[in-house]
């Protein structure tokens, strides 16, 4: 029974992906759904990427944490539309964002006046790969500070994702950690996929998260 | 009937966990269940205290990953006895460890022999809190690289803790990490807890959290 519960929830799920993505699509807008561990910089980046958002591009975003408005009012403070989604207000204090969570969220973004929306999800590496939530495209962010054997021990992300931003490479020269095998192991689980070298705090490879954010 | 077979599921937990206690209770066993993020550095801190437990304390490890043997291959080198639970393998590659999963790795541990067991969780901050595993303490390492708001961000984790270490401390002149303010939102979270400060890279606090894993 525990198996016909979860296959129902998951099939719940892609029907209300189904229908965030009309919904987007419609409103002509790019979804990409931001994920990795807690604190490997997600809000960071995105605020370096909102900031120097100099093309125009109108940016909304789906914030998805537990607990808290701390990131939401990080992003929001750079001049984009926020929507919150508390994941322990009403969901259960969830460990990722699902189609319903986004869903809930819509109404509170102006999806007319949008041309990119980032789904923002709970940092967490394993969950959040598992749910369509209605986006284009899946942009996952490591931080060298969590080790080289990551994309063996978390494939399912690593697949998941269409590019992948190794972000705080301004502390390599006082990490032991070894970049060409991190990307050697990428390879192996996820032949071929984009790689996005970055620093939030230097600001090096934002231009570039940028230009793939917007699919152009 | 979401709700009903979620209760289920816990309940089934908590009797599980109860029978984990009482085998490692009869065997004289203390049991710490260690969890953090994917990469604050769980397994290399348990390596330094594995190699520096001259006081003849006998250790056995449940080394939980959703796949591969690379923690417990690491573990293993230090002469420790380690039982692994691959959640991909038969427990639908799980986010966490819970009670029947620790129960299942119980067999291949020596527990006759040994005197401490440290049950070292999938990393996740998030639903590792939820799961009774028939632990009798809780240890939580974060890395002073994932930024000053988890404590507020993942309450549950942080609350659940019995003691925080806060790992990779050498890097601290490197980051603009506010530890003041950290352990501030530690204290609003969870008031008193006992906090370790170390480096697995440097040794530094090794010894002390060796000395609170035996509890003595």
């Amino acid at each position: 029974m525990r198996i016909e519960v979860l296959e129902e929830i998951l099939g719940e799920n892609d029907r209300t992906a189904g229908a965030n993505r009309a919904d987007f699509r419609s409103n002509g807008i790019r979804v990409v759904n931001v994920m990795s561990s807690p604190g490997a910089g997600k809000t960071s980046l995105l605020r370096e990427v909102f900031r120097r958002a100099g093309d125009g591009t109108r940016f909304g975003v789906v914030e998805g944490d537990i607990e808290t408005t701390i990131d939401a009012d990080r992003l929001a403070e750079t001049g984009v539309a926020v929507s919150l989604v508390n994941t322990a207000n009403g969901f259960g204090g969830e460990c990722h964002l699902d189609a319903t969570m986004v869903r809930s969220a819509l109404p509170r973004l102006p999806l007319g006046e949008l041309d990119v929306v980032i789904i923002e999800n709970v940092g967490n590496l394993v969950c959040p790969a598992e749910f369509d939530v209605g986006e284009d495209a899946r942009l996952m962010v490591f931080s060298v500070t969590e080790g080289e054997e990551k994309p063996l021990k978390y494939p399912v992300m690593f697949r998941s994702a269409d590019a992948i931003v190794v972000n705080k490479i301004d502390l390599l020269p006082h990490l032991d950690f070894d970049l060409d095998l991190f990307l050697h192991h990428v390879e192996s689980v996820h032949p071929g996929v984009r790689i996005l070298m970055a620093s939030a705090r230097t600001g090096d490879g934002i231009d570039d998260i940028a230009t793939w954010i917007r699919g152009s």
